[in-house]
């Protein structure tokens, strides 16, 4: 079987009836949603908007209507980011962010002459939330902070930024690509604008998925164009939701699948397994320090991050260290950058990367006893 | 069961592999592509890999890594359009678009003021090649013509238009969402330079995959920017396919289905499936000739179109047929004006719609014959 680590890049395993709905409904129904009006399109239809009610009220949003499916975490912040951000806007965003936020304000620096406020944060990746009221300006038209870090899960103080970014008028984006799932999210209460969130991690979905919570009526120019299944001979694309942003023939199979991955999380409760989750960081952190030449990044405390924790072994490169670990112990996790230079600016790892484990609801105690052992037999 | 006539939305059934794949994959890999570099990520991208080979193959270009999978063929339109597009370009395109070009096209006429010309087509949706030569002008930026209208069927002379687009050095986009699978494509031979596929239509693969096949080295610059698994340091989109336009988890549980439909579309040959569907078109059109009151949109001739028919009921509404067709006799068929306004302007259906049965390749002749029954006794 092997010991899966890489819950941080994508969720394995995932609840029997994710697959079990997916392959169901490609056997059984298979048609397309919002298009057909006979009895198995409107089934296809009902899976979706339950979906679409199971996925909101999960993170306390009300309006289904405006929950956007999108084909993964990455399509999510484009859709948002370049929907909402114009020309010589400035936005002010986090140190460490995943390259699905960075890459894409760095080609509107480029392309549109966004101006871009990094806010500084510890070596451990910890925000102080006053920092971000130093860069608001009279033209800031965003802040987008990653919920948690993907490279060293530090948890950023969401709920406080979200404060500041109403006080000041200013949307609020928020990447839950490693948190939603992991963490209670109420996107009233943390002040959210926009969650954007990708089924295939701590969802516990199919890959493939993915969308937005959008909590503000602030308009959104559409990124993409095409079919909605409605009002055909209208030109652009309708200006009410969910179509507004989704387009094309949507990815209904998937869709089936998270919807019981949401109601497997609701099953076992949020705060169940985030405190499971934190229970094996916390068990993690205290066996790792024990390893010989270990250097763990991240604020090394669970009640501070999720279950993302990044290290190196002194002398040795993180490839060769995940190639053991993979060819002799059958160990799965990550070496490199994890597609986030800039949190690896902050740790000073940017040339050499790290190890990563990521660990899921289905990890136990014995996974993280395991890697230990085979860390200490390299 | 029911009969489904609605292929021409999305293909059903699909061939056993097809979700078998797509369970497997998820249940015993599970892993991301293009990430990690343990031995179960090495099959995921494996499979990733073969999939745009075989793919690539299907459609005879040998470069699998300029086979770009996207969620789905709006996806990959607006990717390429808007990857293409420049302020005040000219572009030139058929009277049958679907919106998934005709909304992105209509949208990029509004906000970056390009220039829009349609070649007129007959009433069946006939297109003269020679027309299109009219319409070139010196700032002519894209030729983007549908393979075949998802409202008549009729099959557009892709191979001259290629040919005039290539005298004249303007890149040819086709929209395959309706041809892929249900015709031979040969991207070489039909001088095509941009190819838009969708998985889930005649290809036979799941919902949520599509692509582009980039027969040309035009600069297409992305529409999306994130992580790619690979140059993380680089603050844009890489310059190389896929990965330029290619960004986030892929939906790899989708392209493992995907991977299986190609195989068994290959298995049992193209020209095999064509001739299955045009006789079974040919018969359709013949039978539903008997029937009271109908009319016929579109050639009526089976070698001039794939396997889609329109039609209408005089006196009667397409959404009533529809429905009863639904409730009594279990038939799925489409009623509206199928995300295609502009080929309802054609036949002049733009404000009623027709009916619209899909033909696919599981589809026998006894399926038409009920159809047929049904009609004759609403």
């Amino acid at each position: 079987m092997g010991i899966y680590l890489d819950n941080a890049a994508t969720s394995f395993p995932k609840p029997k009836e994710v697959a079990n709905a997916v392959y169901d409904f490609m056997v059984n129904n298979g048609t397309s949603s919002g298009r057909g009006s006979y009895k198995k399109a409107m089934q296809s239809d009902y899976i979706v908007y339950e979906c679409r009610k199971l996925i909101g009220k999960f993170f306390n949003f009300d309006n289904p209507k405006k929950v956007v499916f999108t084909s993964n975490v990455t399509d999510s912040l484009n859709i948002a980011m370049r929907g909402i951000l114009k020309e010589n806007d400035h936005v002010i965003t986090s140190s460490l962010e995943h390259n699905a936020v960075w890459r894409c304000l760095k080609t509107l620096e480029r392309d549109i002459n966004i101006k871009i406020d990094t806010v500084k944060c510890s070596k451990d990746g910890l925000t102080n939330p006053e920092d971000i009221k130093k860069y608001i300006k009279k033209d800031t038209a965003l802040i987008v902070f990653t919920q948690a870090s993907n490279v060293l899960g530090t948890i950023q103080p969401i709920r406080e930024i979200g404060a500041i970014a109403r006080e000041n008028n200013i949307p609020f984006l928020v990447d839950a690509a490693q948190s939603a799932g992991a963490m209670k999210i109420d996107v009233k209460e943390d002040n959210i604008d926009i969650l954007a969130f990708t089924g295939h991690k701590s969802l516990l979905g199919p890959m493939g998925t993915g969308g937005l919570i959008i909590n503000t009526d602030i308009d959104i120019k559409p990124l993409k164009a095409g079919g909605t299944g409605g009002d055909s001979a209208y030109e652009y694309q309708p200006d009410y939701y969910p179509n507004h942003l989704e387009t094309g023939t949507s990815n209904v199979s998937g869709i089936a699948g998270l919807r019981e991955a949401v109601k497997f999380l609701n099953k076992e409760g949020i705060e169940n397994i985030h405190n499971k989750e934190k229970e094996l960081t916390k068990y993690a952190l205290e066996r790792l320090q024990t390893v010989k030449n270990i250097e763990i990044y991240g604020p090394k405390d669970c009640e501070k991050m999720l279950s993302v924790i990044s290290f190196n072994i002194k002398d040795k490169r993180p490839e060769d260290v995940g190639s053991i670990l993979d060819q002799k112990y059958d160990i799965m996790l990550r070496a490199g950058l994890h597609c986030a230079p800039t949190a690896h600016s902050v740790i000073g790892t940017k040339e050499r990367g790290t190890l990563r484990i990521g660990i899921g609801y289905f990890n136990e105690k014995e996974d993280i006893d395991k890697l230990v052992e085979a860390l200490n037999n390299l």
